[in-house]
C-alpha cells in the first residue's frame, strides 16, 4: 500500500516517546553536570528545516520553563550571519537537532560553535552520528529512527527531548509529569487521528496552518508534511498574524487548522469565527476549554495538559492530515517528489 | 486608474526616506540618553503583519552591528506568552512598530511592557498616535503615512528608522553613510523596479520569496504583498530552509525570488541551479558580486552597499512586482479584500 511505511511510522510515535523518555532519564545528570559547568546565559536551538521547527517549540517552552533566554534559529543563518545570532561576550549553550545527524548547515553549525568555545548537546536518532560524536553531549530518541523521507515519530520523539531539557533544567515536576503521559495519550490520539482527518480538506486550494506559542513550531511541521507529502499549497502563521494581511486570500477554497492554545483561546475564537465567516473550512484542536466560537471540525482531546506538552499531542494529528491528502491524490507519501532523507549541500 | 494610490506611494518612497533620515538626526541625541538612561540588556522589536516584518530585519541588523542581543517577535507573542519573550531579571527595550500607531496587539504589547518596567520606544508614521503617546520615545516617518491599504512607503521609512537606530547605538559611520545613499539610490531603483517586474511571474501559481539575514524580513514582506495586493499563493523562507522540504512543491509553476546576499552567495547560487532544474522561473536580485548561476531573471544593482543597506533597495522590486500582479488579474491593489488598514480586535 503507498505509504504503508509512514504510516506505520506515524503509528509507533507513543513507543518512540516511551523510550524517548527513558534514555533521557538516564542521561539527565549528564546534561545538569554540562549545564552546571558551562553556566550558559543562553541556549540556542537549531536544525533545518523540521529540526528547526521543533526548535522553535522547544526554545520557547525552554526559556518559558526555565527563565533562561532561550531562541530557535535556521542552522544556515548561525553560518552565514553569526553577529546576528551570537551575542558577543555571552556564554550561549547550542542544541542541534538533526535526525540523521548528517545535515550539512547543522554539523557545520555545531562545528562553527565549538571552535568558538561554545559548548554543544545535540539531539538526534543517531547516537553514532557525527553530530553526536561532535557534541559535547548527544540526547538521543533510540526509537525516533525512520526508514521513510518524511520526519514523524523522529520529529516528536526529538521535540519530547527538547521539552524534558526544559522540565530537567526548569526542575518543573509537574512539567515532566505531563511529559510522562504522553505515550498513553499519543496511543489514542493516533486512534482517533486516522479517522478523524481522512476526509478533511478534500476540496482545498490551500491549508493555513495556525498555532501561537508553543504550537507555533507545530504548525510549520504541519505546513511541512502537507508541502512534503501532498503536494497541497500550504502555509504557517502565527493565529493573530494571519489577520494582519494573509486572511486576504482566505475564502472557500481554505482550509485553516488551528493548534488551539488556552493562553490564546479568546483571541484564537474570534479569528474562527472571521475565517468562517470569509468561507473557510476551520478545523480546531484544543484541550476541552470553553469556547464560543463553532468549528467545521472541532477535535476536543480532553487531556487536561498545558499548552506546551499539548503540543506534542497535535503532532499525529497533522501527520493524519497530510497522510491523507497525498494518499487522495495518489501521491505516495513515503515517496516526496524532489526529496531525500538528508539534504547534503 | 486601479492601484494608482499605491503606484504613487510606492514611487514617493525615496522622498519619504529622506525625511525619515532627517527627522531620525534630530532624534538621536534623544535615542543616545534613553539607552544611556536604561542601559538594556536586549532589545525587542515588535509589530503586527508588516511591522512585525520589519522587525525581523531591524532586530538582526540592530544586533550584527550595535552587539547588543536583539530579536523580533510578533506583538500578540508577547501578549500571550510573556515568559517565552521576555527573559526573567534582564532589563529589554521595546521598540514597538506600527503605521498608525493604533494596531491593538502592538499597544497592548506596549501598555504591558510599560507596566512591567520596560522602557519602550516606537517607530510610526502617526507621531500623535496612542502608541507614539504612551512610548518613552517616538521616532517618527513624517512622510510615510499613507492612503492605501497595504503598506509599501511606510513599511520602506519605518524599517529605515530601524537601521538608523543600529547604525546610531553602534556608531557605525560607514553603516549610516550607506543608509544615507538610500534616497539617492531609491530614486533609480522605483524608476527600474516598474518596467523590470511588469512581467514576472504571469503564469505562476506560487511566489517563493527566498531571502537570509537582513533580506529575510524583506521577504516576507514581499510575499505579503503578492498576498494581500495580487491574493497569489505566496510563501516567504530562508533559502536555504526551501530546500529542507518545502522545494517539493517547486516546478514549472513557481516563480521564486530570491533576494541576495553576499554573505550566503555561493549556497544561494547553488539553490538558484536547483530550482531551475525542477523548472521553476527564479529572479534573483543582488549586487554585483560574482556568481556562477544563471537567473530566468537577473536584477543586479550594483550600488555596492552592505547586505543590511541593499535590503531596503529590494522593497520596490517586491511591490511592484505585486503591483503588476494584482494589474494584471484586474485586482486594485489600493483596496484588497478583506483588510483594513487597520487591524482591530
Amino acid at each position: 500500500m503507498r505509504g504503508s511505511l509512514t504510516l506505520r511510522e506515524i503509528s509507533e510515535q507513543p513507543a518512540a516517546w516511551s523510550a524517548a523518555l527513558q534514555r533521557f532519564e538516564k542521561d539527565a545528570a549528564r546534561v545538569d553536570r554540562l549545564f552546571e559547568k558551562q553556566a550558559p546565559n543562553e541556549v540556542i536551538f537549531t536544525g533545518c528545516g523540521s529540526s528547526y521547527y521543533l526548535s522553535m517549540t522547544a526554545a520557547g517552552v525552554f526559556q518559558q520553563v526555565t527563565g533562561l533566554a532561550a531562541k530557535a534559529v535556521p542552522a544556515s543563518e548561525i553560518l552565514q550571519f553569526p553577529e546576528s545570532v551570537i551575542v558577543q561576550d555571552t556564554s550561549p549553550l547550542l542544541v542541534a537537532s538533526s535526525r540523521s545527524g548528517t545535515t550539512t548547515e547543522t554539523l557545520r553549525a555545531l562545528k562553527a560553535a565549538s571552535r568558538r568555545g561554545i559548548p554543544t548537546l545535540c539531539l538526534t536518532c543517531a547516537a553514532q552520528s557525527p553530530l553526536a560524536r561532535q557534541a559535547d553531549l548527544a540526547l538521543c530518541s533510540p526509537k525516533g529512527g525512520e526508514r521513510s523521507v518524511v520526519m514523524t515519530k523522529s520529529f516528536s520523539s526529538l521535540l519530547l527531548l527538547g521539552l524534558l531539557l526544559a522540565a530537567q533544567r526548569g526542575g518543573d515536576d509537574g512539567f515532566r509529569r505531563e511529559l510522562h503521559r504522553l505515550p498513553a495519550l499519543g496511543r489514542r490520539a493516533v486512534k482517533v487521528a486516522l479517522p478523524a482527518m481522512r476526509d478533511v480538506g478534500v476540496n482545498a486550494s490551500c491549508f493555513a496552518f495556525l498555532g501561537a506559542g508553543p504550537a507555533h513550531g507545530i504548525a510549520w511541521e504541519a505546513m511541512l508534511k502537507m508541502t512534503e507529502m501532498a503536494q497541497r499549497v500550504a502555509v504557517a502563521y502565527h493565529p493573530l498574524e494571519f489577520r494582519h494581511g494573509p486572511i486576504a486570500v482566505a475564502g472557500p477554497g481554505t482550509a485553516a487548522v488551528l493548534f488551539g492554545t488556552e493562553a490564546a483561546a479568546a483571541l484564537e475564537a474570534a479569528l474562527v469565527r472571521d475565517l468562517r465567516k470569509y468561507g473557510a473550512t476551520v478545523v480546531v484542536l484544543r484541550d476541552d476549554w470553553k469556547t464560543d466560537a463553532e468549528a467545521d471540525v472541532e477535535v476536543v482531546l480532553g487531556v487536561d495538559l498545558s499548552d506546551a506538552a499539548r503540543s506534542v499531542l497535535y503532532l499525529p494529528f497533522a501527520q493524519a492530515l497530510a497522510y491523507w491528502r497525498a494518499v487522495g491524490a495518489d501521491l505516495n507519501p513515503d515517496r516526496p517528489r524532489h526529496l531525500t532523507s538528508v539534504v547534503r549541500l
